[in-house]
């Protein structure tokens, strides 16, 4: 029986574990109804959303500060494909009655290391216990100047398109990890299938890559639903073409790996998703200054085709243009 | 079979039923990775977060249209009570397998009303099936003249203590639906059941008084975890105390009657969440213009009590400071 001038478990457990991350003036240490951020003058504001749930984007034994860095950094990529640097965030988390303190404090341990390490403080935030899985909803809010936020819809013909990173790491991961007889069968070095399951687990966002893209793309996303289908996004928002040579997409060893050993592992890479790269378009004369600028943040990026009149994405293999069985995830 | 130049079942399902709430420039049209939001010059922005589950903050079979503009309007009145005005929000839906798109589309029409009503357009989302109950997150942001935000921690000793509205009406509504046998015990009229149970199905967020607020006010914050508790936050963020004359309290005919049949609902009404009223304190010289301001905007407000030196929040009625089994609506 506590007299209304007590803190509730809630207030407790926020002030605990996540008032240390709220390290922004405007979070007003998590202890009011609404925070304050303010772009700095000749900025905007730059909002995306994104969430995970146990099960279903995340599995439910996954380690909680993985989970909590993997829905801040879905998060964070949106941000670094529009150009923007990251400004702070709100987060909603939904939890069951078995999640206990010890699993929240790991999960406010795994976000604080992303919230000094992207320099996107807390914000706010929103606490409910659920019947359901445990799912976590994240608001990200970046800046950029004003007007400047690269989007889908501006790729012209005759650019270049680009991906950062590797494609289709995360998608097989995930895969392996629920095949257990596949895994077995692709007999994969375990150094492999853990960068694969790695990949999936714990996204590694571009942002050190934002201000290249803010400078020089034609129009940027980031790869979160797989290659295949986000670039077909982009070329749908820009009313343009894009042709692909799949042998130029960039692959891991693992990757590969497994591909060479289950040929169909080419369209899981291909439009698997949780990629959390950034698929960019480049008037050609963008391309080496591109190029410089991503050594320089050390992210590797590669050509992989085309933009042209017409519409659709086209990946094109010796020739011919793969059919896909499943373009692209969808949540429905 | 589709190919990958066709859209998904999701982007048609956001293009017809949510593009026409994206009425902001800066939306995009919900065809990107993210919104753009850009505060007029000398404002900061105002960000909230709060999100409804099913079989938690609303029932399953509840109207999707009331369901939708539930959730809108609890970040809609965090900002109100901030002194902000609504300059678009975010939404996450989680939905389960069962829900179909006609559902959506009336949980569209629902939000889509909102969205004039309120000026406050969709800026962006994220939609998810999830194996537990419907859950939706809003994220909301207001705007208002830089650093001029109203706190809960700025109470001072000898300020008045003014609520707006009535206070217990949605508490005693959720009661009284899941409680029959209370409910015919009661034999409250008709009209003041549906009362009590439309106060819970939708709030009145009073976003009308928010320049009041911003005007005049020296502390404030929205009433939803249940007058109590919410004082008490607001006393213990600005290091002082409230006494509220329990008398004063403003109460509906159909709370009155409510409490007048079964006494021990006084307690429900004071604890019992749910009212997005605005609770504010003021200097004793600022009362008369808020009063005049209020009328203007068509909103009752009462003076309940004041603040003082101390700490806690004392509800007293003829002498007697009450005792509360349970002081405050906890989501733990």
């Amino acid at each position: 029986m506590a007299g209304p001038d007590e803190t509730s478990a809630e207030e407790r457990l926020i002030a605990r574990h996540f008032r240390p991350l709220a390290t922004a003036p405007g979070a007003l240490g998590l202890g009011d109804d609404a925070a304050i951020l303010t772009p700095p003058p000749g900025c905007d504001l730059v909002l995306t959303t994104d969430g995970v749930i146990a099960g279903v984007h995340f599995f439910a034994d996954d380690p909680p500060a993985d989970v909590a860095r993997k829905v801040l950094r879905m998060n964070l990529s949106d941000l670094a494909a529009k150009g923007a640097a990251p400004a702070g965030f709100l987060i909603s988390l939904a939890l069951p009655a078995g999640v206990e303190e010890q699993w929240l404090a790991a999960f406010a341990a795994g976000l604080g290391e992303d919230v000094r390490r992207y320099r996107c403080p807390l914000l706010g935030g929103d606490t409910d216990r659920t019947p359901g899985p445990l799912s976590i909803s994240v608001a990200a809010f970046g800046t950029l100047p004003q007007g400047k936020m690269v989007r889908r819809s501006t790729a012209q013909a005759g650019d270049c398109v680009i991906v950062t990173g590797s494609i289709g790491d995360a998608a097989l991961g995930v895969v392996l990890r629920r095949d257990r007889d596949l895994a077995a069968r692709l007999r994969l070095p375990e150094a492999m299938r853990a960068h694969l399951a790695e990949r999936y687990l714990l996204p590694q966002p571009r942002n050190d890559l934002a201000d290249a893209v803010l400078a020089h793309a034609s129009a940027a996303m980031d790869v979160s639903d797989g290659l295949a289908g986000d670039l077909a996004k982009l070329a749908r928002a820009s009313a343009v073409a894009a042709e692909i040579d799949v042998m130029r997409v960039p692959l891991s060893p693992a990757a590969r790996a497994a591909i060479a050993a289950e040929p169909a592992l080419l369209e899981t890479a291909l439009t698997g998703g949780d990629d959390y790269e950034i698929l960019l378009t480049l008037a050609p004369d963008k391309v080496a200054p591109f190029r410089a600028a991503a050594a320089r943040a050390g992210v590797p990026v590669t050509e992989i085709g085309r933009i042209v009149a017409g519409q659709g994405a086209r990946f094109v293999r010796e020739g011919e243009t793969l059919q896909f069985a499943r373009p692209a995830y969808s949540h429905f």
